[in-house]
């Protein structure tokens, strides 16, 4: 793991707020690592989506050529649509990196993500071929996982059983909801629930990521182990990549 | 784990074709295991039907009471109602056992299940509790698992990767397709593909099961380990109750 000062900006031209910040991640890891001809994936959520953003801007101006977006999320797929990034499925391509955000990001670059509520498919894309680079305000820095809830996507039959049985692994799931006049439960892309763990603290995440594959009916979590090649982290002092060695 | 003799029977009034081997595991489980005021779950396949029939003909006379079923599918589930088995869900009970039927069965009761369609949430009921009374006819032993396919249910995103993952583990993976016009994939009541896995010979299921599940995309598989309480065995020769030692 290497901190890769090539894409390190002065601070100067940094802007200080939140949004400012994802802007400025996102634009330093497309710009240091996305290419002309890649099949990308593309990752859902609020930093993800300025991805997208940034990667139609340079379409479009003619800096970047024959990109194929490969989408995380039926939100993600409009949007990179509208940005006029061609879409393929991995029927057609297998990523060549994947571009995402996280919730949480710990010193080896293991990662929490899925609190945007597109994991599994998150996963999945990122486990087919060529890494993560993950883009993120330095708020997602953290010593240890788990400080948040732990995302895992669950089937919908018996998810009661499945609370339980997550529950034994020693957190509090809670069943992931949409307010309104009705709370209802918040259902993904592929038609399952979402249930928030509260762990706390994460000292082994890949064992807790077996653990959680082993209950029948909790399809993933949201622990992404090994799949990280970057992590592009703006912050007010500058932007720092770190990169895993993986490739 | 010991042969129970208690339900053993003599082989002279033992119809000798599959269908008459399958009616008599499924009456000799029933009989030998269900209780009045159980929660029940009912598996999915055609042994699994001849278990719920005996199961509403002993709540008809009255030999069994109280008894409440929940079921591992939709078709089950229909098959219950009509004979007159009142159903339940994960969220209102916890099964005292499950019946179930298999397509493969080992010495350490070991199974492969899923041909049928059903595993995902076959598993989710055997793992919520009770454990699992496995009616089968003689032809289900086997040496090793492995012999026929090992079907693995997969969400629909990317499931072009997830073969390919599957490819990697050493076996033939083939997506389940319905033949007829135009053949399509064979869609599971929780709304994900099937597909199902040559791989001739698995010395460790538990091992494989793990490295199955840590492939996003491959929700669950049809290997069960550890979660049979009995086998009842219907062969020509008699009926063979084999009991884990679980409970």
């Amino acid at each position: 793991m290497a901190v890769a000062p090539a894409f390190a900006t002065s601070g100067d031209d940094l802007p200080g707020d939140a949004e400012g910040l994802k802007r400025t991640a996102a634009r330093e890891g497309v710009d240091g690592y996305v290419r002309s001809g890649m099949a990308l994936g593309l990752g859902s959520g609020t930093t993800s989506a300025l991805a997208v953003l940034r990667i139609g801007d340079l379409l479009r101006s003619g800096e970047l050529r024959d990109v194929r977006g490969i989408p995380t999320s039926e939100a993600t797929a409009r949007m990179a649509r509208e940005a006029g990034i061609p879409l393929v499925g991995l029927d057609d391509a297998r990523p060549d990196l994947t571009i995402d955000g996280a919730d949480e990001i710990n010193a080896s670059l293991d990662l929490i993500k899925g609190r945007g509520g597109a994991l599994l498919r998150e996963k999945i894309v990122a486990a087919s071929g060529g890494g993560l680079v993950v883009i993120a305000d330095g708020s997602k820095m953290v010593d240890a996982l788990g400080e948040g809830p732990l995302p895992v996507e669950v089937d919908r039959f018996g998810y009661e059983a499945t609370l339980n049985a997550l529950a034994t692994l020693g957190c509090e799931p809670e069943l992931r909801l949409l307010s309104g006049e009705e709370p209802h439960p918040f259902v993904t892309d592929g038609g399952h629930y979402t249930v928030d763990c509260k762990f706390y603290s994460i000292p082994d995440p890949a064992g807790l990521e077996t653990e959680i594959r082993s209950i029948p009916g909790a399809l993933e979590c949201g622990l992404f182990v090994g799949l990280t090649r970057a992590v592009v982290i703006a912050s007010e002092v500058g932007v720092e990549v770190i990169e895993s060695g993986l490739s």
